[in-house]
């Protein structure tokens, strides 16, 4: 049987888990093991883990972003705090108010910017409009970053740096979204260490699922002062599995032998291809520039549907303010092959 | 190779995933699938739900079995609440704080019972102390059962009836903790309708994580008024899987063929094979009636060393006030098999 | 002794308390009387209330503003729900997440306003952007208006129902900060009730404590089904008085033969006394139109210099995006007088 | 005119405001003062209190009992805490919650006592089944008493240090509910320091609405860590006053010539006479020791009823469990003076 075009570029959540995470699941099923995170498949992970980001860390695994965010910020973030973040962030869009949820009702203070990437100025700004004199308003306590951004545009890790550093100016400890960080790092060519703790994050959200797992998120944290408690907040969430080695399992698979490095280049690897096939025709115009996996473009009406018929499936995206026509976002995965591109490609020239 | 005795009897969640529920994991690993919940796992589960229950119900996966917990009775309980249980209810000793934390600070009233059974009587004193005119006090607006208890016993339905009477005759919703559901409606013999809303069950957290999946619960509302803005909730506890399929294909699996049942069914037998096997011998004392997969029984220190010498696993547990020596808890599941009680008992009787 | 000048424009709520409420105080400080609100005054004020408004109402008198706003808004706004403000709002920028505490997280989305003011078309635009069935996404519940504003201008009640309007199409309930609601009818010159629920306000966050009580706010219930549980809520925040019949007498007071009404009559011909003479002068720069009881005017440095080192107190104020110069906020009040308003006048003109 | 009896027993916070604290606010109510507690009362309040206190504290006034103990709790208990208390405890049964509200819900633990007064061995049993270990578990951080007691006892300091002590060996931090600490203090003819931090206490609710004021109540924090951004979280609560001035100069009439103490002396010397003369004559039952001013008592049937038909006010009490007759409850304050205890035993002989 002739393999089939896969055309749907969606998202990076509606594809399958990797055949490496899913013959990790099988092996990890195997005899008792102790429950709620006492597993050997754990253990490792936080030995695992230390050697990727080349640092002591505590990992706590969990099910999806949206808690590993949630988590992590309620870790940093007292009830009266505030979370400084781009208005473009998942905590901001996607989440229904988990961070406000989990941080007891703290505030998200988000900062516009033009592609998802933080003006340092404009932080600066944000911050000096909140005092912590003014006891009348929440106090600033969390920068939240993402990368790579909701817009598929990727930081430098120097501006990430200038950013951190202006946060712990002011007494704010650092989050990471990090749901596609390992597309940020294979753009950017950087080592784990250099995008995160080397630029001044102190807990990271790193996403696995979007990446090649079935259902895995890991909450890093490279302060062990931030991690005091961690396991009873997320036991209290309701995110600590009892049977924590399929959790820990999934991440082992992808952090050993690279692959969820090796599963990001392929996934960015389609989306340039994708960006470069689209721009050669006329009619295609970006709206960001393409660095991970997701591409944001205005297309015509025609050629949209004309794509739809065919079968490929995407999501329309809101249209920046005062920008005229539709915009459509592309997102690739590990799953994308060429042969898919490609097809998508040729019937985009039609 | 000679197959091994399995000597872990410390939980329920220390075994495995069953094959079945593996398979059925594989199986949905095919292809794209629209993420949180618009896949076809999904709307199936929907339907074999309503068929099992025998009503219509909404059925919204979750994780673990504190989640679906402190979801299901944050749907029922406003934050000014309460809940009324048994002091012995997982949701008061195990979940760190879940409910309180996800109803937005609700309160639990715990009622004493003997047995994890809670007392009808004692219910009605309780709610008779906490008058709805009180508005210095919490309003009771909950019931939480728990069936098969955590005591390893199970409610008559006719109890549950009048229990459930009772509360909703002051107002009260009800939610049953239904971790071991399953255990409970096989000893019964009773159908899973008659073991929930049939009994005045409004919203029951289902597990199947202790029964055989690799990590997978389900809140079941009977009644939709109670399900409106369900999926915020969850999605704001962070218990929206992108990939949902993973989860609703585990209960399908589980709820389809009798699988979740028959694995009850295995594991009730083997609690009462081993309960039997340690009475038939001088020095083991029953705390409680063995009458669901768990077992709490004291024995003397001397057997309880001799035992774990021999590789078995199992755990020491709070006596009750005023009870001398040590208590240990024994649980079976759908893994343990003959042979493992066998060995167990026969290295007891030595 | 000559009557010394009034210097002191920082603020409404540094001035004391009007004789008024002080006698009504004292005569309430007589005998007995039953607690947390079965007092014959917290009686006697619903019926006040219900006339001055022409509407049955419940009436629930708390300390403060910030608790006002809290309480109502988490009467109205479930935690998963999102209440659109204008930036300006004090529940935004002075309550240091009180409303996001009191509804246990639910997110505020501020909409950005020229003076204060909220723009219909910006609601729309808004409420489109957060479509009822994005359930990764806060529901839009609440609607939240300040009358006068933030930055003391006045809505037309036209306006108010139009944006009403708009928010009862999408289901949203809708609140009133009405701190300084008196300066607002005085102004326009409408009854209470078309200021409020003929013009679709749900839930009257009304002030008096910067209309000359001690301590005194009042949350005004027009419909009952809003009301439900209140009482227990106001306890829960630890609002409820023990001995309420000292703030339902300082509300009496106020409402009673329009002595709300005439202490805003007093504060804005004040300010519109003020505003007037500044602008008699050149050098002073308007900020907003001044229609209540605040004035935000640019002053040149000198000026500012002179007027504070003859002792008179008033606040800089943080200048708007791309505004250059320095603003300050000037505020009138029941305690202001002719003379107060000449001597700053005098000294700005040398 | 002949002075009326005071016939209302019912509670201490019926009665009016003391003279010195109704002069203290008019003398209060002179010119502008700048808002949110930077008024001069409020800064002599601090000053103040550590005389009275011996020792450095940071003081902040708030209107209601509930929302000192809640904010006091709430500063020292991260929402995975528990507060180990008696079941008796005012944050048990008499605040709504507020309690689990303000501590983002934290949860109590409530420990059975005979007359309120909780046992040190019970606190180490309860502290033993709640290791640190456990993180499915809360974690227990808090110790909350109540000095007197809700059942009008009083602890001896040596008592309070014992607990105190076990506390500190766990890391738990001690809050002490003192709504009538006056009586307990007159009673014992301790320092406000022996009663307090001199035995182990760190924050410290000083109740002054029932012992003469109008609605005052302090936070007083002993250990200036625990006091960081309590002003943001009491302004987070709505409990900020604007003219904050109101509060301290109540709180300022209570500490200053040690009004609040005789005021306390007056209330528990009118329930010494009560008891003395209801045990003189056959029929009452005393159900716990009068120590404080709350009488709990079983009269018959016949005797309440005759003393309510002479217009005597007073509450039914919730009888113990096993205890069979009508208990009712007499609170004096420092309002009641002899001839209203001697017409209520004259009656009452009758």
């Amino acid at each position: 049987m002739v393999e089939q075009i896969r055309k749907n570029f969606s998202s990076d959540n509606v594809v399958p888990a990797c055949p490496a995470v899913m013959s990790a699941l099988m092996a990890a099923n195997e005899g008792a093991a102790p429950a709620y995170g006492a597993d050997a498949w754990t253990a490792r992970l936080q030995q695992v883990a230390a050697d990727v980001f080349q640092h002591a860390v505590q990992v706590f695994p969990v099910t999806t972003g949206t808690a590993a965010n949630a988590l992590a910020l309620a870790a940093i973030t007292p009830p009266y705090g505030a979370v400084l973040c781009d208005e473009s962030a998942h905590i901001v869009q996607s989440e229904c108010g988990a961070p406000d949820f989990y941080t007891g009702g703290a505030r998200l203070l988000t900062i516009p910017s033009e592609d998802g990437r933080m003006d340092p100025a404009a932080l600066s700004y944000v911050l000096d409009r909140h005092p912590a004199s003014n006891v009348q308003d929440n106090l600033p306590t969390t920068l939240s970053l993402t990368q790579a951004t909701e817009w598929g545009t990727v930081y430098d890790p120097a501006r990430i740096a200038d950013l951190t550093a202006r946060a712990r100016a002011r007494g704010l400890a650092v989050h990471l979204d990090g749901a596609r960080l390992a597309n940020a790092i294979v753009h950017l060519g950087c080592t784990p260490a250099e995008a995160t703790w080397k630029a001044g994050i102190d807990v990271l959200a790193l996403g696995a699922t979007k990446n090649g797992a079935m259902a895995a998120e890991a909450v890093i944290i490279f302060d062990p002062a931030r991690a005091e408690q961690f396991a009873r907040r997320r036991k209290r969430g309701g995110h600590g599995w009892s049977k924590q080695r399929f959790l820990s399992a999934q991440l082992l698979a992808c952090l050993e032998d690279d692959l969820w490095l090796n599963n990001a280049r392929q996934a960015n690897a389609m989306a340039h291809r994708l960006a470069g096939g689209l721009f050669r025709h006329p009619g295609a115009r970006l709206v960001y520039e393409t660095q991970a996996n997701e591409i944001f473009v205005m297309l015509p009406d025609r050629a949209i549907a004309h794509l739809r018929a065919a079968g490929f499936v995407f999501r329309d995206w809101p249209t920046p303010l005062g920008v005229e026509g539709t915009v459509v976002r592309l997102v690739t995965s590990y799953y994308t092959r060429v042969a898919d591109v490609d097809a998508f490609l040729a019937t985009w020239r039609k």
